[in-house]
């Protein structure tokens, strides 16, 4: 499960990123950047560092159309050469020598550039079209998303141990909850345990202003609760300097019970909820629960490589509606929203988005994606099942594993 | 110590920033736009919207530079409501209906618009563009972090609340720290206990590409291990996808122990360093400790209102020079870091820098910054003290308080 270091002597087991796997994603995103006549990607995003070159630095991923890739580093340098695995690892002092060593390197300056314009801050771009004034700046967002999108058997195989992981964790919090408890307590505590047990902590998101503290516990009404977040469930939160997330609300028997845990390993993440009850609940929440399982089963048997991303999400939020959750499903009334799934990977909001707007994109082998049909009840709470998924062949498979009964806990 | 809503129902406490402050808040910032013809703030970012609205919703601050601010706000707009002090908050659908509703609220569209280049990415941003094609689009970050630099008397209370959650932090580690334990295992443990003592968890930064994930933990030569963040300690991590913060190494006696604890309490931050030992340290490492209280205490005398932030960084720096710290001062070799405090409030990066290239700042009452001389030695780690001081009429004041002595444990 580990590559790297020895543990025996108490230095750390880290997993670096092989070459071959660099040198195929690099090779894809350059087919790409051909298709758009880009003649070279500029990239500087941690995640998309990580990507591409095995070690988030401060420093440029520089990948021409043609040839080899290098990143330059700013810091740390010794890093970047102990944990990247391409064979152009660069210093840089500065960035105003960038262009000379891209020359000095015999590659010439694109007059095409590629770079993310969906997360480079405006004066970031500024500074290297200053720098590069021969050069037309374009956005390869798309591109490099739907090259991440794609995983390698390498990558899922990281992510199998993110789901054992996240079984680990939802065992525990049968453990943890406790009439009396606040959610905030149960957050706090699982959370540890998941640390522990190899969480790695930050948990990323891409989209602009979107903030992400491993996941969310809610219970009973609270988890009705909207919030900024673009997601079905919210939550309170304990200030709203955050504004989302477990708050102080003491769990009671009878209420539906939210585990939504994103665990985070070795750069990948998988995504998966559980509702559980302390005691058993009312009839309404309990058929909601099997409802959202139904849909569930229902995006399991449609998804499949070349189906559309809108397509699924139509014909799944339509059944929602035929059950009878047009004004509970992913959200209550004006806080619902429109997407049942997302990608899922180095970022929580990865390709492909199971969603409206999105019909000129299909499922590809490879994807991963988390499903979450989820149905909110103001006053009530929320109930829903959420697992991570991966295309292949011939349709999917789960990644995520635990048991989906909805979880009754004894009363005691 | 805690406005808004009682504790008896299961409610939960939460603090909303008053009118009074927000109303303040806008206006000097208005005054900032006066001075650079600027017709209108339009801000975006979740901690410039919680510092001027109060409320992180997805929406839009919009401030002329005479008039009443109005927030537009997406989603959530019930709890923006609930939240904000504003008297102007006006849902809005989406991006494209903002021109027709500025012109609706009875205000011209701006000639001038200031915007958050720093943070704001570059699609977005062209999204504002094309939006109001008429409108110049100018960057307004430096007025608005001089704005949230300088705190009022509400914004200190909210920190010595942090600072009283640092000290409660900084006694449990004394009691976590155990031969034979991980950095990363008390790590988990001291966030656990945080979180349950009222830490928010989420931790912001400004700086593009900048993550922290409540601060460091580190033993031995992982103190002295490099990383991409720009600051004097990095840390090995558990990943290359972290690429930071503390690892796996097993805490032993007679090595330097960092705690660097950042404290988010009800929206804002406190920074505090403590080092710590089981057993007694090295002669060198202890001398190297008392020699940065040395360096803190020269700061203090040195800090207040009109001294320019480079000039205080300059003597300081200068005096580790010339105790022999050169080559290691605030990092080792060719990983130091240029240097020695930061601003810190909502954000740990903030106004004003302790650092060369800022000869034209300089400290004003109110201003709130953490100062941290390190002194790094690769191979046997880390020592250093770090404090959260308020600048006052007449210099500075502590806000973090912990004791400062070289705190050391019993060998067994």
């Amino acid at each position: 499960m580990i590559v790297g270091f020895d543990d025996q002597e108490g230095t750390s087991p880290m997993r670096i990123t092989p070459l071959t796997e660099l040198t195929g994603r690099s090779r894809i995103l350059q087919e790409k950047l051909r298709e758009q006549q880009v003649d070279a990607a500029i990239l500087v995003q941690n995640s998309d560092l990580f990507y591409f070159t095995g070690s988030i630095q401060r420093g440029i991923y520089y990948l021409p159309a043609e040839g080899e890739p290098v990143y330059f580093v700013f810091r740390d340098q010794g890093r970047a050469r102990m944990e990247s695995g391409l064979c152009h690892v660069v210093p840089l002092d500065r960035l105003g020598g960038l262009p000379g060593e891209i020359t000095r390197f015999g590659l010439p300056l694109p007059q095409r550039a590629g770079m993310e314009f969906d997360v480079l801050p405006v004066n970031e771009g500024q500074r290297f079209r200053k720098l590069m004034p021969a050069s037309e700046f374009v956005d390869i967002t798309p591109q490099v998303r739907i090259v991440r999108a794609v995983k390698s058997s390498y990558e899922l195989e990281i992510m199998k141990d993110c789901a054992l992981l996240a079984d680990r964790v939802y065992e525990e919090a049968k453990n943890l909850l406790v009439v009396g408890k606040t959610d905030h307590e149960v957050m706090a505590e699982l959370f540890s345990f998941a640390l522990k047990e190899g969480h790695q902590g930050l948990i990323r998101m891409r989209r602009f202003n979107a903030e992400m503290f491993f996941g969310h516990i809610f219970s009973g009404v609270d988890g009705a609760v909207p919030a900024h977040l673009d997601a079905p469930l919210g939550g309170l939160g304990t200030t709203p300097a955050v504004g989302q997330g477990a708050g102080h609300k003491k769990i009671a028997a009878h209420e539906p019970i939210i585990v939504d845990f994103i665990v985070a390993y070795d750069g990948y993440l998988v995504d998966q909820t559980r509702t559980l009850a302390i005691g058993p609940l009312p009839d309404k929440l309990q058929q909601a629960y099997a409802d959202m399982v139904a849909i569930q089963k229902l995006m399991f048997d449609l998804a499949r490589p070349g189906v559309s991303w809108s397509e699924l999400y139509r014909q799944c939020y339509l059944r929602a509606c035929e059950m009878g959750y047009e004004k509970h499903f992913m959200g209550a009334g004006s806080s619902q929203v429109r997407f049942i799934g997302h990608g899922i990977g180095i970022e929580v909001d990865e390709y492909p988005f199971i969603a409206e707007g999105f019909d000129d994109q299909v499922l590809l082998p490879g994807m991963t994606f988390a499903f979450e049909p989820k149905a909110v009840f103001p006053g009530l709470g929320a109930v829903g099942v959420e697992n991570t998924w991966r295309v292949d062949e011939e349709g999917i498979k789960r990644l995520t594993y635990s048991n989906e009964n909805l979880w009754q806990l004894p009363l005691s």
